[in-house]
């Protein structure tokens, strides 16, 4: 897939903002004026990048001032990409069990996760191909944050990726967390302990699950969006140990 | 009880070690060049000042380097303090068990426990008193590691103790975890995943049951003895948020 950027901007800090386009998939591209710089993934939930964008932008213009380069792209049925109806009837299920109080079972996990993981992986991957070819972005390469089943996924099948900061903050299909074992990357996980749409247990077993020598479970206060700003500088260290 | 210095040294970074006994308790305080300081207590596993010296020395010069006062004090039963023998008969059960591959059973716990808890708190308070009077030591104070139950202790009778660093590494008395509800100062509590002294989810229960409302849980991976650097680098962090 050809890379063709469509806009550039400077941002404070003298940050390079360029928006490119990988085939269809709609992405950003964030350089420090250091160059090459290693390359931070900044993975996101499927909100839609419009919808992301002032927080990816703070924490690519973060990654800058440690010297990093940050890339994001569109997933799969978010934004302006095509839906898919088993993703759409997936998510209706979600919202009518958790209206219900019922528990979610692991059929609309299944539904909702595994296609978009399966879409999403190659995706980022392309995306690697791409950006590594520029001249101002090096390696090694970290991914952060998001939809920690794409983050598990990827830390399994792509070998470029070195380390991995995750958010325990989503469901993780039988068949992801069944490949936690085969993660063997350096991890910092962080954990929300009163997440309403995450279940506690089930994420202290995913993080007991991982093969990773080194791997470490940051947990706060409050719920899935109050992620304290110490945590965030926390994850910020982690990929300054591990990329540099 | 009357506070007495009695020898002095400078380590290198300009950090001065003083020496002291207070009423029969030998302590050490290590002050940094810029005073007044606010005050971090060294807790410490029960195994004699001299024997942890080391580690204790390590700890004070990071604090100092932060501009923090650093203190500690011989545990009762300790170096050369007089033991009791309910606690000799506790220490020789816990072995007992552990040699059999046998759970460690509350009675023992409590024996080992309730008595050191009972007698230190009061100890360090006087300490803190004695301490808070000199013109280079200020507040406010935190409480770092050691006896997590002697922490848990402090934290809820002690008010002038305004943040605590625990260390998830021992046994917890049912009376102790029922008082966990009553802290409700910041907490930087730090659990080694695989420690063979400690019950994991014992741990994941207490760091629940704390009431305060800004606590952090951080667990990595190994054994009791292998707290990885970047580990008590966020504590460090953490009290630098919370003392200055």
């Amino acid at each position: 897939m050809a890379l063709h950027f469509t806009s550039e901007q400077r941002l404070e800090d003298d940050v390079r903002e360029r928006r490119f386009t990988l085939g269809e998939i709609p992405g950003i591209l964030w350089t420090p004026a250091s160059a090459p710089a290693p390359l931070i993934l900044l993975g996101h939930p499927p909100l839609g990048l419009d919808k992301m964008y002032p927080r990816l932008a703070a924490r690519a213009r973060h990654a800058a001032a440690d010297g990093f380069a940050a890339a994001t792209i569109e997933l799969p049925g978010s934004g302006d990409r095509p839906r898919w109806a088993a993703a759409e009837e997936a998510r209706a299920d979600l919202r009518r069990a958790r209206e219900a109080g019922e528990p979610v079972s692991d059929e609309i996990i299944d539904a909702l996760t595994l296609p978009l993981v399966d879409k999403a992986v190659p995706e980022w991957q392309a995306t690697l191909d791409a950006l590594l070819s520029l001249p101002d972005v090096g390696g090694p390469v970290g991914y952060s944050g998001g939809v920690i089943s794409i983050g598990i996924r990827l830390a399994v099948v792509e070998p470029r990726i070195v380390a991995a900061g995750l958010f325990a903050g989503s469901y993780v299909p039988r068949a992801i967390f069944e490949q936690a074992c085969q993660v063997t990357i350096p991890l910092h996980v962080l954990l929300q302990w009163d997440d309403e749409g995450n279940d506690r247990q089930a994420a202290l077993d995913l993080f007991d699950a991982f093969g990773s020598a080194e791997k470490s479970l940051h947990a706060n206060m409050g719920g899935h969006t109050g992620v304290p700003q110490h945590a965030g500088e926390g994850a910020d260290r982690f990929f300054t140990r591990h990329l540099k």
